[in-house]
């Protein structure tokens, strides 16, 4: 008998999932439908800023796969359609089409959400105005890009995450006068301690950006218009506002249906992405995920977990059978030609994980100190006292730095000590690093301040 | 009673295997005295390309530490003076001054022969004409920065290892019209498969360099000064002759004195960087290291191991306790914007080790393909059929390529499988990589093959 695989949310995780179920299982085995809210599935959020700023056109070179190209692989795909409704009784979803406001109910057999991840949208007085932007789906970085190319003019960037300071230097690359607003010391709070955060800081400043810290946005001024942006009641000029606070799990629908969230807000799964009830899957931004570190349920929003988390839903749904292995919170950013990447747990985090964590810190050079390309660079690395054992690294350098984490990534996913990935065999040749990579000079001072 | 250490050979393994001694124990406790053939030591022969290429100035700037800096560090070094002879009964080195030819014995109680590598000269006629160089030492990079200086005219390059190839690229830099001559199909034939090799040698010609491949120089002709090199008989008009033909170590020394070699022809050693005789350790390029893969020893001729094994070398001088892990063989150079690095074992290396090797590659970009700044690149990982336990990667791509054989050293240096790498929370934003790394991707494709 066919079965019926419903999924809500057509982005990273529902479509890799959809994929993975189809290739174990011809239509005839199970009919694949999917529901997204809004007018685009399966695209690059992260690559939207880069559309802002003008390098990446048009905006559905962003798009991976059209509804058109999954229906040619019998994947039936229904942009600007929003479940309403979960009946876990009677295995059905409740559907309204947002074009002719049509409401009607599809039956499931298994239903996978995927409902991603929303903005986390503080009361701020006139967040309403006309010209108070976000920049998560394509439809906001079709916008976006609109403003960018009325401009330039002042923007304020309210938020100093990843997508608040890709924002920035999208705007700056346009040549707008640029005014981001962290309530942190730093930018990055999340990814870096408070000393690399400032370097980011002092890198968007050297680029012309204005960053203001440790204040807060007050009210956002302005009739019908944003006109103001009062950070900590001192008024700023502003055409425009991205506001970039942060995202939280779009878990409504699963909480209303008694799907059960957990410790993270974040919906509950196994680790084959089931939740406890039966038949009822979750993949990506809205579902938890192990870290490996801690052992404890957390939640990412990447592109990178959710496609992996879906490809693990779909492949678990396709019959065959798989695990997703955890995650480490492995991160990357570009940020006015500084490259930026943690991964693991700062000393902090791994201090409230219950680790008596230590770390040591490295400056040296993207290459060889006498390249002419070299740039300086900064690696942190985290680790366990006594032990040894890896829990983290920071990375804030120049072209070259960034994807260094990658190394600290394997090392840790291995239970690597610190000692032993400063002698691990990694390349060498002057336009690439010192003798001693700077990842395993870092890895030697957490050693020492590990013993 | 005070110690006499004496250190044969000046560069990156004897001195820092003199500096670790140091660090450990004072002057008073050990007197540590080397001696160097050259006129420099502890420089970076890896960098002399780009001095060659007028990117590295002065060729001081590739000196890491001058007799002066060590001499503060109560570490004697002497440059110019050649060890002719040791005496293992009496512990006793002959010395011969280059500069006056006076010749003296020196008495030790622990010596460490760190002679190095030398070039491998085939007896091509001609090859003892002026204009035909070699770039090893400092003074061969002075010699070729003067030759270059001159130019431009045609250059031959014999060889197509990372010597010849930066050579190349650096008389390309000058203007010069750069022919070089490799005796395989294609390029970097030790690291690299027979179709990547080609893929370097395409992008070698678009950037004007001639290369011809699968042949051989016959001689080198010219009265005095080189005039043609005869390659299978056809004369190619030179102006310079660079011969890059590799590398052998230096172990002329040693065998006199009855240090036994191994089967690499090096100086066998055990994993502290002792030879079987007493008070007698070799480190670097001379000696041999165990390949963590094959189990066996190999003579890897690299900066980076000349480090670490002069490191251990030092550190168990200085009293500590330690032991060198091994090698990978993890190798990197860039050529014409192409970034080529390699780790481990090519499916050929695996099969002849006794490995059942399958492999898998994986062709995308870079950066997410919609990236102004996305290159093309080429990942192939290696993995043992059955285990699916990674054995090597080989990378060719644009920049940011490269260093990403270090994520592959990471791993087979944990003994990781190529699914649990597919795996792995690797990063992610659009500069970068795709979502999924292309690292991810070759190792799921070797994983695949080795299911």
């Amino acid at each position: 008998m066919t079965e019926r695989l419903v999924v809500i949310g057509g982005d990273a995780a529902g479509m890799s999932a959809a994929s993975q179920a189809r290739r174990r299982r011809p239509a005839s085995d199970l009919e694949i439908v999917a529901y997204e809210r809004s007018s685009w599935v399966s695209y690059s959020a992260c690559g939207e800023p880069y559309h802002v700023a003008g390098q990446v056109d048009p905006l559905e070179a962003l798009v991976a796969r059209t509804p058109e190209q999954f229906a040619q692989r019998d994947i039936e795909v229904h942009s600007r359609h929003e479940v309403t409704a979960i009946d876990t009784s009677s295995r059905t979803v409740s559907v309204r089409r947002l074009d002719d406001g049509a409401v009607f109910d599809d039956r499931y057999d298994q239903l996978l959400i995927a409902t991603g991840a929303t903005a986390v949208r503080p009361p701020i007085a006139g967040r309403h105005l006309a010209g108070v932007h976000e920049l998560r789906t394509l439809d906001d970085a079709a916008l976006l890009r609109a403003v960018a190319d009325r401009g330039p003019a002042p923007v304020v960037i309210v938020g100093g995450g990843y997508i608040g300071l890709e924002a920035a230097e999208a705007f700056g690359e346009r040549g707008w006068d640029v005014t981001v607003v962290s309530a942190h010391p730093g930018v990055l709070a999340r990814l870096l301690d408070p000393d690399l955060g400032l370097a980011v800081v002092e890198a968007m400043r050297a680029r012309g950006i204005r960053v203001i810290t440790g204040a807060r946005v007050s009210s956002i001024v302005g009739s019908e218009h944003v006109e103001n942006v009062e950070v900590d009641g001192k008024p700023i000029p502003a055409t425009a506002v991205v506001l970039g606070l942060g995202s939280r799990p779009e878990v409504e629908l699963a909480q209303a249906a008694g799907i059960p969230l957990g410790p993270t807000g974040a919906i509950a799964v196994d680790d084959t992405q089931r939740t406890p009830i039966d038949r009822i899957w979750a993949a990506g931004d809205c579902a938890e995920a192990r870290h490996r570190l801690t052992g404890r349920p957390a939640n990412v929003h990447l592109g990178t977990i959710a496609n992996k988390t879906g490809r693990v839903a779909g492949i678990n749904l396709g019959g065959e059978s798989i695990t997703f292995p955890g995650v480490l919170g492995t991160a990357i950013t570009r940020v006015c030609d500084l490259e930026v990447a943690a991964v693991g747990l700062r000393t902090s985090d791994a201090a409230a994980a219950g680790f008596d964590a230590v770390d040591g810190t490295a400056t040296g050079t993207t290459t060889a100190g006498y390249m002419p390309e070299a740039r300086p660079m900064t690696i942190r690395a985290v680790a366990e006292r006594g032990t040894g054992r890896l829990l983290g690294a920071q990375i804030v350098g120049g072209p070259g730095a960034g994807k260094r984490v990658d190394v600290f990534a394997t090392a840790i996913w291995n239970g690597m000590t610190a000692e032993d990935l400063e002698w691990t065999d990694l390349s060498y040749a002057p336009p690439f690093s010192g003798t001693w990579d700077l990842v395993a000079i870092a890895a030697r001072e957490a050693a020492r301040a590990a013993r």
